[in-house]
């Protein structure tokens, strides 16, 4: 049975389309390119035929592709952002004065698993002020709050058990969470930003955070945004193996065994095989870009903008340097 | 009425008996001096009287003087954690197999005010494996577990209700808060941890944290560790007028009138006329050692050592690097 | 005689016309404020008798006074800029293809210490490129490099020996030094930037950076950037004190004798009876904002790219993100 | 011609041992295996043939294998230190007092990259001191000074041409380079230490650190201390496909003509063809440990104290935590 493990369902749909050369059944697929620099893909996820191909639970899954943000251009920065938060707006759907709870997932300490704490710390937050000082707010700001809980490896808690004690208290309308993600190619790093309406389920990203954030599990709406930030080891040898073996096929083309030998090798089993291989290093090493830090820094902000742009219907990108730092 | 404002049951202690020549009411005080580097003051609060001069509820509250932290000494450290671990076994009085909540208090991008999440960052947490991989700890091994929150202007969130949030879902039989404290004396700061058995409450504190950690809102007992990591600036101020006046009154003492006007300066309201002079800027001006983020480090360091020590029996301080990094 | 201690030609000038109510002799000024959010004074310093009492060499001294700064304001950011670009040009003055190197100094691991080491880390660095892919650079690029030497207490080595040996290397035109400061007004802190055109000169600056980064120790011309991040500990209280005399002579003005003991109490006596009053703790305590983190993060990003615009006449503000991040 | 390309004597030893089954010509090897736990190898290369084959001048490299630093463990670090201090002491052999300058290559804002930076953060720098104060200094304390130059691509100036114009000026009797150096084996990230008496060579190391730092290019000797903290991503598929390949031999042991195919993949042709493969990501990516912080904060406070232990007679490890935090 056809079973694909990675985060993005865009990229489980790739996989799954290059194994069978059709559409994953029970999925809708729809491209958006108007923005030649801004590639929206949104996956529906239909049925529970497709989710098993997907590895993703029925629902939306907006994907963007923006290969332009790994170069600095703030002018463009703006501009995604105010697409990110036109997707988001739409997914989340907020009713007046909804209030929304932000979940930065991910250990602040590891650079490639900071993006959520990072972009909580550049949010409006304002469900306090609203409670304390309402006077001083315009129209159109809904209540905002945050929370970056940490890793289970540093608090001994569940990250699922800290949200849902907190949202038992602040009782919000919706949970936005960010999370980064693997990718199993090296061109997705930092340059592709996915957008969920299920939530956080078991088994998606790389650290120890069991246990799901979503709906199901809270009683709201949980809004996903992911980013991949690392490619696993096992990715970036397999990657370079497929290369090599296509290479190799062309050099000895009149081969007929060997060709087909090669052919044969099964694409599931030699990335199985892979793993086996690396297993005692994998648990230990990631993949990342050299500038890690400040392409993290960079997205988190076009997050943390595109949020607040979307929840706050009274404000725009312009107003937000106004109000936060 | 007398009215002390100060986070440390001890400087509220001396600023009554320097006004009165007397021990303050309704209060028991105990100073141990065995070890000649750390002096050990017990505060105990009686009744409601000692509690309203004190400021602080009935309750116990242990100061350790230790000037010799500042400069830097790993023999020094060890001891004093030893020492404090002591202190702070007694009045915890964990019962075997009971759950440790850890909350780390204050904004981890401001130094002064990171000593809660440093503290957090370097303790032993094991809630986790307890659950997961018992097998693998020692006899002596309670579970713990840690959080740090954020402060109110990052969340949106009361840190209380944050809290409430988390120990509904862990249950755990006591929570340790560490918090940052302000001090009225330049000396202190840095140099003395306080341990109370009263939590954390509301008006303490510098920063936005309001509402009550305690046993009355939480249901179980509520340890408060407390280092002063600031004077506020109208301290400083005062404190420098009055060592001024000290040295004027011996340079004018045979000007009776201004040596009476000057000794009739009600201490009291030269305190509020300098927080009205400085009120513009005090909300946003600190006053603290230029070496800061050092002296933080290491205090942290000594704190999580000893509840590493407090809240396991089963093993020492020398066994805490094998666990932990 | 009169000595006035101030890191700030406008402070002196200020503390000057206090005491004597007339114009520094051997020092014009003028002032721009065509900018209602810039204030722009120019204090030339003429002669060695004004430079005996400004306590600066013979030269220009630009302070932009711009108090708007503290609240983040993206477009006021970039018209500041634009603004110290246009003075810094001026004073530098560069050749056609002229070398810059830009000295940082200041501890990176003190906050309130690191504005240079920060402002070296946004600039737009390109001496390396000229040497090894000029082909790669517009017109109206000129080669500038930029280094962070450390302080004493970490290097052991004099700032200016390290910088002596940089420019025999390297053989800049200019050399544009950047500093912390410290001010005599809490109101000053992070809202003054300074530029001057005679280097950095001894017994300026709060840390330990000895010996002279000048035209005369350097053999080329220095530019200083300063901006006051602290205010010490003798001067918050001095000014409080200050306002308290004011205070009390309003409050006893029938009180001949008092009154008259008051008004002589000298003003430079008593700074110094203050500093040695809090001689056991002024070389460490540092008054700062709270917020001096995001302050300084601020502020250094106005500086550099203030010098990327004056330095590289071929690029505005606009293109300077397609360079740097 | 056999070339082989790595930052380690030891790699490059093995390298052509498993090509030709025989010791390298021209060097001279001595394997001290005393402490279980650490594992010394000194490489002497003696002539020009044997320098060709190592890629590395002659001298002398003594590699400390240390897989269990990556457990912490405080007692093991000193062990370590002090064993680390012995090689380097003899290395030295610094005159009564002889002049130290520690160079930190590398750039702090890349983590896996820090390690020289780090080092000399945690160095006892005494130069100053000897200079100003040599009556608080004990007998047995030379002077050392310290700098972290930074990296080509922040200052646009060559590191060697900084450390030439401070050596010029301070005048040192020997340099300390320390430096991160990349890995082929992934078990060795961060847990091998590298000495050498030939300073940094070009082309060494993965940064931009162009030109020699040596007694050629400096007139004194120079010391260097690396640590491999990335594998290269070449390296990582490179090694997967080796372990691959002979997984797949042992399956197809039948089939002769692919059997020798495979034998027949040409080791230097095959690393080749990788990094052509992986060009487009190349300089980009980088294979670090999750935990690349901690374990480079470790690793750097044990070489610390290595050298001021060996720099300073005078003094022991246990007295380091005196003088410097």
């Amino acid at each position: 049975m056809f079973n694909i493990r990675t985060d993005l369902a865009i990229e489980a749909r790739e996989i799954y389309r290059e194994g069978s050369n059709r559409e994953v059944p029970g999925v809708a697929v729809d491209v958006d390119h108007k923005d030649e620099d801004i590639k929206i893909t949104i996956v529906k996820v239909l049925d529970e035929r497709g989710a098993r191909i997907i590895g993703k639970p029925i629902g939306s899954y907006i994907t963007m592709e923006v290969p332009k943000i790994r170069h600095y251009d703030a002018e463009f920065h703006d501009r995604l952002g105010k697409s990110l938060a036109k997707q988001l707006a739409e997914l989340i759907n907020l009713k007046k004065d909804g209030t929304v709870l932000v979940v930065g997932l991910g250990n602040w300490n590891v650079t490639p698993d900071s993006l959520g704490p990072k972009v909580v710390s550049k949010l409006f937050v304002t469900r306090h002020l609203k409670q304390y000082m309402p006077q001083y707010l315009e129209e159109g700001i809904n209540p905002v709050c945050a929370i970056s809980p940490g890793v289970l490896g540093i608090t001994g808690i569940e990250t699922a058990e800290i949200i849902q004690g907190v949202v038992e208290k602040v009782k919000p309308d919706v949970v936005i969470a960010i999370d980064a993600l693997s990718s199993r190619k090296m061109e997705r790093v930092v340059t592709t930003i996915q957008i969920g309406n299920t939530g956080i389920n078991p088994g998606s990203g790389v650290g120890n955070r069991r246990m799901e954030l979503s709906e199901r599990t809270l009683g709201i709406p949980v809004i996903a945004i992911g980013v991949p930030t690392v490619v696993d080891a096992a990715t970036l040898a397999n990657d370079t193996i497929d290369l090599m073996i296509d290479s190799l096929i062309k050099q000895t083309s009149n081969d007929k065994d060997f060709y087909n030998m090669l052919k044969n090798v099964n694409k599931d089993e030699k990335y199985a095989l892979i793993r086996q291989i690396l297993n005692p290093y994998i648990g230990d090493l990631m993949v990342t870009p050299k500038e890690i830090d400040s392409l993290i820094e960079d997205i988190s902000k076009v997050i943390a903008n595109a949020i607040n742009i979307a929840v706050h219907p009274g404000i725009e990108l312009e107003d937000i340097n106004k109000y936060i730092h």
